[in-house]
């Protein structure tokens, strides 16, 4: 079945078991850095996970109907943004498996039970909104900066709707790694392995991507992902993890 | 002049200004971490510098007969080493330019001014008490594990010897470094840079430099240093690193 589209809307293959996903070029649209945290996190058919800030649902959609995650919540505060969500679970038939939340994440806590994630994972806004002019399109601008969800809100979500000893993956900007892990630490997510990500393997890291264990001891794994190789290809390791089952 | 050396003594070259040290085989021994970190650390001639926990005074003597910092105060806990220390001091004709304290690093804000240091720089013991067999060697053992000096201590010493604006140096293993950023931000010292050290270019990083500016604002770059190349020879950023003046 075809959906009804609106005039601005467009239809994503995601390159994986059928996968699609609904976009509208007037709105926020997907990045990279989505595919590659959805790739990055471990569920299993067991896990209840908990996405903050799902966009247009891309995580959501590929936890669910790629990693076969038992159940999604997919959490958007942008009525729009949780409409074109709603339709991607439609359009992929994971209405059993994923359930959009149109409600602000720091709600959360007050609505549902806290501590009974498997997996909260977010792909945030990166910028604070003192840190230059802002996107004027209001749903893009909320999607990049820090404008109904600060990195401080985020993470103290995070661990009070993970269980004791689930999983927090979040990815950020490399420049706000110290800030990611001071809040993660503060709020018992502790680090165990971070990526960091460099587009090509002369860059330097400009994004990062952490695990954390709620409750874990002290004792970090690094790691470092280049994304393109000097092929202009994705490297055969970001191959394996984005079209692998 | 020759000095008197102790049986298990050597004077070993540190290849750069004819600056030399005297190490006891049997006691505890430089790693290349503390020369790495030396020549990372940016002074300029009117530095006032401390370092904690300068064992035979490696840092100490390459940041005032390298680097040419103003002065060093070259904090050491154990008295045999702080003895090792002073004579390397002599060696090297520093007299002027380094002082040597036997005394606990805690106890420095009790005995001199605090916040009146340009930079603080440290090459501390790096594994908890508990982290596996310890050394049976007391010396070996107080410099390799967190017998005498915590991390939290000695973030909290650094915090308050700094001045406001200046910075702290810390090489830390990699599987520290969220704890390590964690005590950074509680104190106030704000992570700027992040050197990464990686033996191999195959090889995870093991090792980490960090830079923070105490009261700086948030925002961290990241860097990536690999120490030996395919030939097995230092790589042309490390030979620079070492032997440029």
């Amino acid at each position: 079945m075809t959906p009804e589209l609106k005039q601005t809307e467009r239809i994503d293959d995601l390159q994986i078991n059928g996968l699609k996903l609904i976009q509208d070029a007037e709105k926020y649209c997907f990045t990279s850095d989505a595919v590659l945290l959805a790739n990055t996190v471990t569920v299993n058919k067991k896990s209840k996970v908990l996405d903050i800030g799902t966009g247009s649902g891309i995580i959501a959609v590929l936890l669910a109907g790629k990693k076969n995650a038992a159940h999604v919540t997919a959490v958007e505060i942008q009525p729009d943004m949780a409409d074109i969500a709603e339709r991607n679970v439609k359009l992929n038939n994971l209405d059993d498996k994923i359930t959009v939340l149109n409600v602000a994440a720091q709600k959360l806590p007050d609505i549902m039970p806290v501590e009974c994630f498997d997996v909260v994972v977010s792909n945030p806004p990166y910028k604070k909104i003192d840190a230059g002019e802002m996107d004027t399109n209001v749903c893009r601008a909320i999607g990049k900066y820090e404008i109904k969800l600060t990195l401080k809100e985020l993470i103290n979500t995070a661990a009070r709707m993970v269980k004791y000893g689930g999983k927090f993956y979040l990815i950020h900007r490399a420049d706000r790694l110290a800030e990611c892990i001071y809040e993660m630490k503060l709020n018992k997510l502790e680090p165990k392995k971070m990526w960091l990500i460099r587009p090509r393997a002369d860059k330097a890291a400009d994004t990062v991507i952490f695990e954390c264990i709620k409750g874990g001891k002290s004792g970090l794994k690094t790691d470092t992902v280049v994304v393109y190789g000097e092929d202009n290809e994705y490297t055969p390791r970001v191959k394996a993890m984005y079209y692998k089952d």
